[in-house]
């Protein structure tokens, strides 16, 4: 049973790009960001459901399906969701279409009171305004024996990195120079002496780097 | 010929740590950007002179020899050369010894009027005031066909990245979190896409990062 993260981030550590938009949520970088593990099979089967077999299988997809593979729970802030795009929407059910790739019960956190809403595919999202350390907690019975992963935004990461909750952290850096946007490393200064770390270079140039207890 | 840079980074970007100290002219996190720099053998051998033949001889050691190979001449800010430490003291020789690593021509960025220095090793100290564009420019004519090194500090490492005169940029990044310090990459914003860059990850941990023109 581990509480892990994975992030997509740029060489001068930023994560969340900056500048969405309706039209455009993640910012106009995010394609930069998260574009090697975009191209990965185990991405584009999971989340665009393309059963077509393409996709590289190096390095960077070797960490995708790592990605998906042993959570038994997630918990997300409201953003990745999606809620604070459509607010006032009450039947607006998020980014992520009908088959939603998490396939576990997800506590979004948000202080706004909504159903829960559940998928064919396993997926349940509730709705909560528990702290990050009672959610990650509660995620952890749901989990079942196991891992719980704490998928984002930025700020929820960043809150559940800073709580000391978090075993496992996994950052693909994608070299690119973003120079705005939200940084992840900001006000964690000394992270790494709670964690070994270990970096691998994929085929792609991205450099996965892993923070494990 | 072309214009070589290279730093040590942490993993959030920091290349000059904060609060220097006449004692700790570095700032207290040096060491920890440096470490498995400065335990190659060929840090122990050009810069503390240890003919020993201790230290490590794997991926960071072949950057450190490389890092002293092919250069010409080189240009450094006023700090790295020691002057703010001792501003007032026109016998102050600089940080670096009887022995300066450089073995070159030196030029030296600073509004301070100062006679040369010269080492019998072949290095040269020279004072001047002339802007970043045209001391490369002049570093160019006297490296006489070999590579110019922009050395440091950071800021002027980071107005030759700006200026665009850095041909080849490498930065070991070590992985731990300062939080704390000056940045390599603010304002830098696409600085990869005048580059092609590639990473590899040495045994200490240490991922080398190298833009290349």
């Amino acid at each position: 049973m581990a509480v892990r993260v994975d992030l997509n981030i740029s060489l001068d550590g930023v994560a969340m790009p900056a500048d969405p938009t309706p039209e455009n949520p993640m910012g106009e970088d995010w394609g930069r960001l998260v574009a090697d593990y975009m191209a990965t099979k185990t991405f584009r089967e999971r989340v665009f459901r393309d059963t077509s077999g393409a996709g590289t299988t190096g390095v960077d997809d070797r960490y995708a399906a790592a990605y998906f593979e042993g959570i038994g729970a997630e918990v997300m802030g409201a953003a990745m969701f999606g809620l604070h795009s459509f607010p006032d929407d009450p039947d607006w059910r998020g980014w992520w279409g009908d088959e939603p790739p998490f396939e576990v019960p997800v506590i979004v956190l948000t202080h706004r009171e909504r159903a829960p809403l559940s998928f064919a595919n396993g997926t349940r999202f509730e709705f909560s305004s528990e702290s990050i350390t009672d959610a990650v907690a509660r995620a952890t019975d749901l989990a079942n024996g196991a891992d719980v992963r704490v998928g984002g935004g930025l700020s929820t990461v960043r809150s559940a990195l800073a709580a000391g909750l978090v075993d496992r952290l996994h950052v693909a850096v994608r070299p690119v120079i973003l120079g705005r946007g939200g940084r992840l490393w900001d006000d964690l200064r000394n992270l790494d002496e709670c964690y070994t770390v270990t970096s691998e270079v994929a085929e792609s140039g991205v450099v996965h780097v892993t923070f494990a207890r």
